[in-house]
């Protein structure tokens, strides 16, 4: 069969608005910086209408790993939902381009395709306002089990969790994957999103459902509501069986079981827009975990793939991140 | 009155959907490199299909002329029409955010708003396929004679001269400046458009009706079917008051009468995609032009606006361009 993917991932398909402006703009639209929130239809077109000229690039947290699993040689599979709209047909575009198969059906007459509205500070740092549009238009219809059955990892982002019918995507495609012996991924993705659904977070880990869990510094300590990471670690620990805690300029560590890697940042050329950073640290563990590579070089995987993606606009990957790859690893 | 304008442009409304490919693309696609060249819906779906993923980045030729203006801290209108549609909205926020006053009424119902599938190769050579879309249903009615009249040079481009309609348009515009004393200005655009349209595009020089024309020296060289650049020159001096040739890597040549002023090009600091180039070197000029500078300094800031572009995707300023000019010429 022809059809093994290393990882399916679950997500917003979104195609992402970058702005650059300076700090003064964010205090002007009353936005707090760094974060990402959910914003609606109208919000957006008072907030577009204010931005400074844009450039639309194909986003989404987990489709832009499956882009950066692609990129780095492995076989990626997306499932998110976009309307039959120009931006639906750019999102479907690109993200078959980068080599990622996607089938799930554009929705027609509802709303229309979901967007992130970022403004890019001159610190680099991204701040995201989205409106998710027909993403939450995906449903259980969406996950078509020989898919995630032929899927090594199945891996789905906390962005989701907001309305109801994608939380029940994950659930089942969760359900097939831990039947059919394979493992399950998820990403925290903001502090927002763990702010939200805490207990629903907490019961997936508790009950065993995720097998490798993403999450940066700041979502790790405010999952266990605590300011001390040793403390988040330590709990990330006792309700999974790998962790990876991402910690900005400071590196990332692994966590599984009593142990602990700590891996520093790979230096980008130059830092540009730091969207997708975390998406594409993921996209490189994951593909180093699925060819059976040490925890440690995953990790360092993860942060060549972030360096690249932070010298650019954009959160996808533009450069050779295989020969990066290489150069470091071999 | 509030509402004066240094520059009037009008032009093809035009998103670019940029894409990075080696010289294999081109030649797999039988496209000829460097050139612009109108393909139809059906070939712009197929040529879409094929390309690598994208970023889409307002464009069009005039268009992106006044953002440079408007990035220089001149004021400057558009006149170029979109569709109501997606791509519509993106170009439509993109020129107001970047300060160019534009109130063309979006088309509906007819073609989607025009886009350029642009492949730009790893040595920075854009190579663009444009779909005209909804620019095509461009027409007089969309001329406000109050706006001509208010703007010191009504500039359009010879990108313009295909369809019937916006013919009609540009030269509607034309008698409207003329007859109020204003200046007009044109650019050849591309070698595609001369050899298509040379009786046309001479006509109008040996009547008389263009006061300021750019040119690069190919399209200089096929306006007059020669291959000697100083033939091509002289040409230019017989049949307009002034014109500019711009000779890529050689830098431009400002022809008046007599008198040639030759001026090196502007370095950039790096050079990734030279769409727009062109576009924002007549920026530069008509902004000097504008502000009453001496012709060899006005041709300067044509270079440091083309040296701008240059250093990054797509063909809008996102640097600081008043900065530089008053760096390099106080």
């Amino acid at each position: 069969m022809t059809d093994h993917f290393d990882v399916l991932a679950i997500g917003n398909a979104i195609v992402d608005v970058l702005a650059s402006a300076d700090d003064d703009f964010l205090t002007s639209q009353a936005i707090e910086k760094g974060c990402m929130r959910l914003i609606s239809a109208e919000e957006a077109t008072a907030l577009y209408a204010a931005m400074p000229p844009g450039r639309e690039i194909s986003g989404g947290s987990a489709a832009n790993t499956t882009a950066g699993i692609a990129a780095l040689g492995g076989r990626a599979a997306f499932i998110g939902r976009v309307s039959d709209d120009q931006l639906g047909r750019v999102f479907a575009h690109d993200i078959r381009a980068s080599g990622v198969d996607y089938r799930t059906p554009a929705a027609s007459g509802g709303r229309p395709t979901g967007q992130c509205l970022i403004i890019v500070t001159p610190d680099a740092q991204r701040t995201m306002n989205t409106y998710l549009g027909s993403c939450q238009e995906l449903d259980e219809m969406d996950v078509d089990e020989a898919l995630v059955k032929a899927a090594a990892i199945t891996y789905f982002e906390g962005y989701l969790w907001d309305p109801p019918a994608p939380i029940r995507a994950i659930r089942k495609a969760s359900a097939i994957a831990r039947a059919a012996g394979r493992k399950v991924a998820m990403t925290l993705s903001d502090v927002f999103c763990v702010e939200g659904h805490r207990a629903d977070f907490l019961h997936l880990l508790e009950s065993g459902q995720v097998d490798l869990l993403f999450a940066n510094e700041n979502e790790a300590k405010s999952l266990f509501r605590t300011d001390d990471v040793a403390v988040a670690v330590d709990g990330l620990a006792a309700l999974a069986p790998l962790a990876v805690v991402t910690r900005s300029g400071k590196g990332a560590v692994v966590v599984s079981g009593s142990e602990r890697a700590a891996v520093p940042v790979t230096p980008a050329a130059r830092v540009l827009d730091t969207t997708g950073a975390g998406d594409l640290f993921a996209a490189g563990f994951l593909t180093g975990y699925t060819q059976g590579r040490m925890l440690k070089d995953c990790a360092i995987m993860g942060t060549i793939a972030a360096a690249e993606v932070i010298e650019h606009y954009g959160a996808r990957p533009e450069a050779d991140l295989v020969a990066r790859v290489q150069a470091r690893l071999g």
